[in-house]
């Protein structure tokens, strides 16, 4: 038995937000404080670290749940399977439902109950769950979902990572510039010979690290209401990230008889371009060897970091040949890898 | 190999709310407008419908994931493991960490991930995420622990169930009256011959049910702002439950080899004494027999509707022998049953 990736969908959002749209934000520092440098440069090392020059924001009336029914109507066409025969669906996310113009998140109901309501699946017995896990959320609902097909409870899976960040970040915060919305869904069955996950590793790291990406007011002190936003210990979440992500990459690939050789794309979590580099730097190195071209296909320029989503629409995109000098094709060998809050991480070994 | 509940352990928070506190409170119709009936005959029909007649909150300093972490402690001890030796903990939940004075949910992190924190578990590969399904997310849970043990993935899971349902009602709304605060947990162990889960059944229903339990603001018209809230259509969830509840316990209790005379005790779900009532009345009409004495161990009289938590909590104190006229002893067979937002179902029978 193998358990493949039959189908990928996406949806990226139509609404563009250069990083101009930034030149006229009032940033402050964690402490309320100014910040001295102008917007221009604030920008010009924003995007110099994290590669993002653009990203996409989700319509005003679309919600997360909105995003991932676009993406898992593409991903079950794709497929080509009968919807009534899902036997699961993960939603993956963090924050809910938001709505552009209130920042409570809606989870009741869930986000996989809405999507299954915005497809029409009459099929009771398709169990619909909503599951958080931090940016490598979409990950881990493929080990969810493995879990399940290898101890008989389904054969076919719709797995969902979605978020609309932008409508959870801080304006006065400039790591408000990195975040973006989106959604990616896959859909992962029992074949007999298909594509096959080799092998996975997650890790949960909660001691110091717990609250490295943690839920806090404005920067802008004047603002006295209690809305929460995304912020992140960015320094601590770097040197984490370095650290832990390699040697998780490397546990989960030693566990199978793949040669790093073989490995033809690395899809990383698109957090920060710099910092994926540098990730997937030290990963070759504890194999004494350098980073081959083209190993690692990336978004993140024009779509930003938007949280569980960004791995799946990257696969999409180059499942489905949308990504300049990046393509799969049967037989080939790629890792998936992830970082984010918890802290947790996670990697898979995928053979198409 | 078997599957089986090693350890069990809840937390009641102290604050105790008695019928009496809604005296004063200004109730309205869905529509907004004031209710005719006296808040004491409001009061006698809710508590002759739910059986409820006081239900506890959270201290205000106390989050769901305080609560959880008050009942994973003592389900570890009462399971007398090693908390590094845990590979997963998932905590089901719907509305996150919720603040006594604030109604945005934090779920980052995760509530496992602080679970974990607070337990001081260093093993990385302990992994901790959430779910949501609804009331019956910690039956779900268990299915998903099941799936990972069987899978090989795991041989121990920590499974909360936890919610503070207080921080999240209309005080202008009488279904406010049934939500309470609590939580249960439970560890799952693979043993050679400990008890064992011999059958589960879930479902979701999405179509016209998806938003039979859904968010909205107050009912109040005055209160302008965006807060919202859980709202609920009570008959509809009522008949929803009495129809389609039973049928699956019975499509859960058929997969086995086992009598419905077998059954010792039935744990379900305490989300109001007679709709409760009505379902086990329903389930034992399937086989054409008539409810047995005490076969439904309830708390909610005292607890209240605590979501996620009301079955892990009750089944603790039925383990501990700390529930009248009810006790559990090695060999008795029972069954798990939920209902609630998704609409989601499921049932779990199991073999002490």
């Amino acid at each position: 038995m193998n358990i493949t990736i039959t189908g990928t969908g996406s949806y990226i959002p139509e609404v563009i937000v250069p990083n101009s749209h930034f030149l006229t934000a009032k940033f402050k520092t964690a402490d309320g404080l100014a910040i001295t440098n102008t917007n221009e440069e604030i920008i010009q090392k924003f995007e110099a670290i994290t590669g993002i020059s653009e990203r996409r924001y989700a319509l005003a009336d679309h919600k997360a749940s909105d995003l991932g029914f676009f993406a898992a109507e593409k991903a079950i066409d794709d497929a080509q399977i009968d919807k009534e025969t899902i036997d699961y669906i993960i939603y993956a996310h963090n924050f809910g439902d938001l709505s552009a113009d209130k920042n409570q998140g809606d989870t009741l109901p869930s986000l996989a109950t809405r999507v299954k309501n915005l497809l029409g699946i009459k099929n009771p017995k398709c169990v619909a769950y909503d599951m958080i896990f931090g940016c490598p959320g979409w990950v881990e609902a493929l080990i969810q979902a493995k879990a399940f097909i290898q101890s008989g409870m389904a054969k076919t899976c719709l797995v969902i990572g979605g978020e609309t960040l932008s409508r959870i970040t801080d304006e006065h915060d400039r790591d408000s510039m990195i975040f973006a919305d989106g959604a990616g869904a896959t859909i992962l069955q029992q074949t007999e010979k298909g594509g096959n996950i080799l092998a996975h590793a997650s890790e949960t790291h909660a001691l110091d690290e717990a609250y490295y990406l943690y839920f806090d007011r404005s920067y802008e002190s004047n603002i006295t209401d209690k809305q929460r936003y995304i912020k992140m210990l960015g320094r601590k979440v770097y040197e984490f990230a370095c650290i832990h992500v390699p040697k998780a990459m490397k546990s989960c690939l030693d566990q199978t008889n793949v040669q790093i050789e073989e490995v033809q794309k690395i899809f990383i979590h698109q957090a920060n371009e710099k910092m994926d580099e540098a990730i997937v730097k030290r990963f070759y190195k504890l194999y004494g060897k350098s980073v081959p071209e083209n190993i690692m296909p990336m978004n993140i320029n024009f779509h930003g970091n938007s949280s569980v989503a960004t791995i799946p629409t990257l696969l999409d995109m180059v499942r489905k040949d949308n990504l300049k000098n990046h393509h799969v094709k049967e037989g080939d060998l790629v890792l998936f890898a992830s970082v984010g809050a918890g802290m947790n991480i996670n990697a898979m070994v995928y053979r198409f």
